[in-house]
């Protein structure tokens, strides 16, 4: 899972990603819809704003594994948002990447393959703190291990709370609070 | 100019110039302009192929300065085309990074800056070695120091040939002859 991406590597994913989106406007001029060309621009352009959004959070390391995720091969395809965009600190990316790689390799490991698996992360980075809202739907195969999992102790300051779980839905967030890591 | 690309740096411009592109489709979509609209996305289609076709080249290094060259604040614009695609050799990578790096370094002291400078590069990899054809329109402040360069000698094996220079262009040939460096 771990691949050493390059650059010609990385350019090629990225292209791929945009050449998708160019054969749907393609597509859907040539079916003569240009109302549904633009709200798919309108989709793209939101997309990147969140994208733009996510890699100035000054969170390097986990802007990247969010922005990479759909070209590592895992089961579930990744959306996210920013909403609140208060800068993070150096700190927190160490913490929220080893938890986010961690979260990323277990959950895979828990649902079904070649199902229609949707993660779905909602990032709040706060005065206060940080705070994810995290969201999967698909099929969950074991969700005892990914109970198990996330009640485990995590890095310091780092909490996951109200969680809900069952074998189509698992839904917690991720709370760090920002005055006890010393801001 | 050597600047150490990290990801979110990287997808930042790759981001800005597909997001060039959308806004050039969303702008003549508004005009009620489809058939302009087409012409576009070939365009865009045409360009990605040839991205495709130089890192399908295996000479990785020198397919990235060129894929990046125009985040690099040159003072001119690239635009490259790969004809003929027999994949090349590693020991010819390293060749051409250093000579491509030393002229584009070189070329960029010699132009005019924010003048309308456009370089062209056309690459021929073929079995019996690899051709570029070099063009390059725009303003030359100092053809001498131009012609000197390129009439140097270079690495082993990489020969410039037909030159032509004047103040507004500059066209010549690199050759390598791939029976020499020992396929």
């Amino acid at each position: 899972m771990n691949k050493d991406w390059n650059t010609i590597d990385f350019l090629r994913h990225v292209r791929h990603d945009w050449l998708n989106k160019i054969q749907l406007i393609k597509g859907n001029l040539d079916l003569n819809k240009p109302d549904r060309v633009k709200e798919i621009i309108n989709e793209i352009i939101t997309e990147t704003k969140q994208e733009a959004k996510l890699s100035n959070l000054d969170i390097p390391q986990f802007a990247t594994k969010l922005l990479i995720a759909n070209w590592e091969n895992y089961h579930f395809r990744l959306e996210y948002e920013v909403l609140a965009e208060e800068k993070c600190q150096l700190t927190e990316d160490d913490i929220l990447t080893s938890w986010i790689t961690l979260f990323f390799q277990t959950l895979n490991q828990h649902i079904k393959p070649f199902a229609d698996n949707h993660l779905f992360i909602s990032i709040h980075s706060m005065e206060e703190g940080l705070r994810l809202y995290v969201d999967f739907n698909g099929v969950l195969v074991n969700t005892e291990s990914m109970s198990s999992f996330l009640q485990q102790p995590f890095p310091k300051h780092l909490v996951v709370e109200n969680t809900e779980i069952s074998d189509k839905e698992l839904v917690f967030e991720v709370w760090m609070n920002r005055e006890k890591t010393g801001k």
